[in-house]
């Protein structure tokens, strides 16, 4: 299976890319370095990338920058960190990857338990995790060709502790739990769903 | 009480005025009536609306844009339809409006069924929803003073049969339905919370 790993060299990105490559061919994305370098947050960037990449049977995405940081200082400007990266970004991997991908491939697209588990300094990506997942719903059953679309949706990951003081009594997503909710869409039958590692 | 309702022209926002305004000052914002006309996609002419409104105790939205019609015509460019009226518009009256609302005030947004029951042609909804309730667990914790928030969600409007074809099996909520969901989250006291009438 070809499958396109986007923020493939982020934390877990990389973990992804490793676990994956010993059984598929996988096309690391990311803003600098990986194969392929592309701004999710530019529709012509998203575009570009699909067009070196070629046809694909699945695509993954950890990709998700949002504004992290004091309520008070959350303005529209902020706000729109999370918009235009973990969910335009994102959304539009999706609105314009279907025209590149295999029939019956799939997007696996990133959340986190923060769209109903809410932390201070984290509305931004509340938000933003809450809208992809709304897409992720509405996008399931109109994508054709037997395409399949879900999204992973882990605590804070065991391997970034330096946000452990962010997310008190959140039991931290090991990376085999991440990489198993991966395993389940993309070599899985569902679609539609948010895949809980909590 | 002081209440402003923002999409007071609409079908929702008409109802409520009517039933709210025989106990309640009712301030009501439009984009073209009422008694305050505001453009909840700028920023500027909310902040505008919200000095001239004055101190309030209650903010009602009604006011959901997004972009409906078939899945092949949504790109990014009809994507934002969404993200500037239903999502970010809702979102920035809770920004710039939480420092003009009085001390243990309320936030009520408007979200839907289709956060969880998705439907052909609005798949922008969905996401526009899914973040409007993302941000309303996040921003409960964080405002300040009492400060109360909570998205109502309803399905179909009864007094809206045009929309009946595009809700298979959904049962319409009732006029009343929807104003017995905003009252429990203006007069009660729970804060991030989904009031579903489903």
């Amino acid at each position: 299976m070809k499958i396109i790993i986007v923020g493939a060299t982020g934390t877990m990105g990389q973990h992804l890319v490793s676990v994956l490559e010993k059984e598929h061919q996988v096309i690391r994305v990311a803003s600098q370095g990986g194969d392929i370098q592309a701004d999710i947050t530019s529709t012509a960037s998203i575009e570009n990338m699909f067009k070196q990449a070629g046809e694909f049977d699945a695509l993954i995405s950890t990709a998700g920058p949002t504004f992290v940081g004091p309520w008070k200082k959350l303005d529209d400007t902020a706000f729109r960190s999370g918009v235009e990266g973990k969910m335009m970004g994102q959304i539009n991997l999706v609105l314009i990857g279907q025209h590149y991908i295999n029939p019956k491939g799939s997007f696996t697209l990133i959340t986190g338990a923060l769209t109903e588990e809410p932390q201070r300094n984290f509305a931004n990506a509340s938000a933003a995790n809450g809208a992809v997942e709304g897409f992720v719903r509405g996008a399931a059953i109109e994508l054709e060709n037997g395409i399949r679309i879900n999204a992973v949706s882990p605590t804070v990951i065991e391997n970034s502790p330096q946000y452990f003081p962010y997310f008190p009594g959140e039991i931290p997503t090991t990376m085999a739990e991440l990489e198993f909710a991966f395993r389940k869409s993309i070599f899985g039958a569902q679609t539609g769903q948010i895949i809980k590692t909590w």
